[in-house]
């Protein structure tokens, strides 16, 4: 049975990135961070958008539908007027996942006492899995190094593609039957 | 002034159990918890139904309509496309209680990395309180050992029975306002 | 620039206390604190209401109107049926800040295992934030001392006076960017 490929979609939501005042440094922090951790071959799908929430909406939407079964965005979840990401992903979203946001601000927290004020969730549309990360590069990795290694086995749970990393940056944890699901065992 | 009997729901959500492809092993791994750690005599009440939110709705509330007081759910907490369990039950409860959630998940986040897979949640449907569990029987007493100790001063705010537990499984805890307000004396 | 003068509102909701059957320790709790942790003038608007969400919204509101940019309740965020102080507040904010609640929960939780009954929240509406903190007068300090590094820069994200503490009782936290902004080097 031939995989799926993996397709990542990225979304940076920065109203001055995305009017050119500034270069998006969320997006390829991110891009980065999958070049070092992921061995599955995969595909990114980059976009940069205005923090307005009907063109969240309609940008995770149409990455859903283009075959992006993760969706990651950067930008747009603290408290200010503009930030709303959190609010279009929930808008999206059939399934919310409470503890991508739990994690992320427990582990921010021991960075940062203002973690708190990052309103980052995470949900499921349809098979993809979409996560909101901070605006911040360095905070984005912190982020990903946390909540990675529930990633993968949650893509199998959505029949999405098998995802592998390299083990020296992050581990995939699986159930025990899962592997053995695989490999033909059970 | 005579006691409420203490009546406890515990309902199995599984496709595959509830078509008879595997034995449930959740149900029975919730009473047997139930047993080691309860010293007030209580009634269990269990259902077995498949993972459909429409059912999972209709079950918990008539366990709560038939007087249970406690009601706890085993599976469909997880991203699966058929794992509703959290949305039924925040569909019939009027009050959301998401420190349990919160507590189970960093709980057992200590265990395995893909506990922010879980959704689960609790809340309150009129008197009664209805707490998600994991599907998973040894990931069942994980939760129920971090959150039990609230659940007897819960069930006392909602006017249920005074609720006693074996010390050396779970301690009850409650405040001493509460204790001396039992006793007569405040 | 002359800065916007600070407005606290402290809101006591206990229909015991707004009945006059006991006094509102809650309330002076928390304006005993911000005396103590601000160096910045501030002045408080206190309110005392009944368990009432309607009347609770309406307050919220009034006081959001009335120019605080910090509100706080004290009271009705438990289970028990008259508790509607979050339902209140989420129906009120436009925006959720689900950090606030999760911090004050875990650490309510290394003093007492029911600090999961908590369901405190916290939000934004239009400028201001609105967070809400137990009744226990001192259970008030414990969620305040936890959560208050990060109000004075949520503050500064909704455009609101620059908040300054005395670092004796607690420190107020400000990335690099900010400090440098205030100070014009950015």
């Amino acid at each position: 049975m031939a995989e799926q490929d993996l397709r990542i979609g990225i979304v940076t939501v920065s109203d001055r990135a995305s009017r050119g005042e500034y270069d998006d440094r969320g997006g390829p922090a991110i891009a980065a961070w999958f070049e070092r951790a992921l061995s599955t071959p995969w595909q990114g799908v980059s976009r940069l958008i205005a923090d307005e929430q009907a063109l969240i909406e309609q940008t995770l939407i149409e990455l859903v539908d283009a075959g992006c079964q993760l969706i990651v965005t950067t930008g747009g979840t603290g408290p200010a007027a503009r930030d709303v990401t959190p609010e279009a992903t929930e808008a999206v979203c059939n399934k919310l996942m409470p503890g991508f946001g739990e994690l992320m601000r427990a582990e921010s927290l021991k960075v940062v006492p203002t973690a708190i004020l990052s309103r980052q969730t995470a949900g499921i549309r349809g098979g993809s899995l979409i996560i909101n990360l901070p605006g911040k590069p360095s905070a984005i990795a912190d982020c990903l190094n946390a909540v990675f290694p529930a990633v993968p086995y949650c893509i199998d749970l959505l029949d999405g593609p098998f995802i592998e990393t390299h083990l020296e940056v992050v581990v995939a944890f699986r159930p025990k039957h899962a592997l053995l699901k695989r490999e033909g065992k059970l």
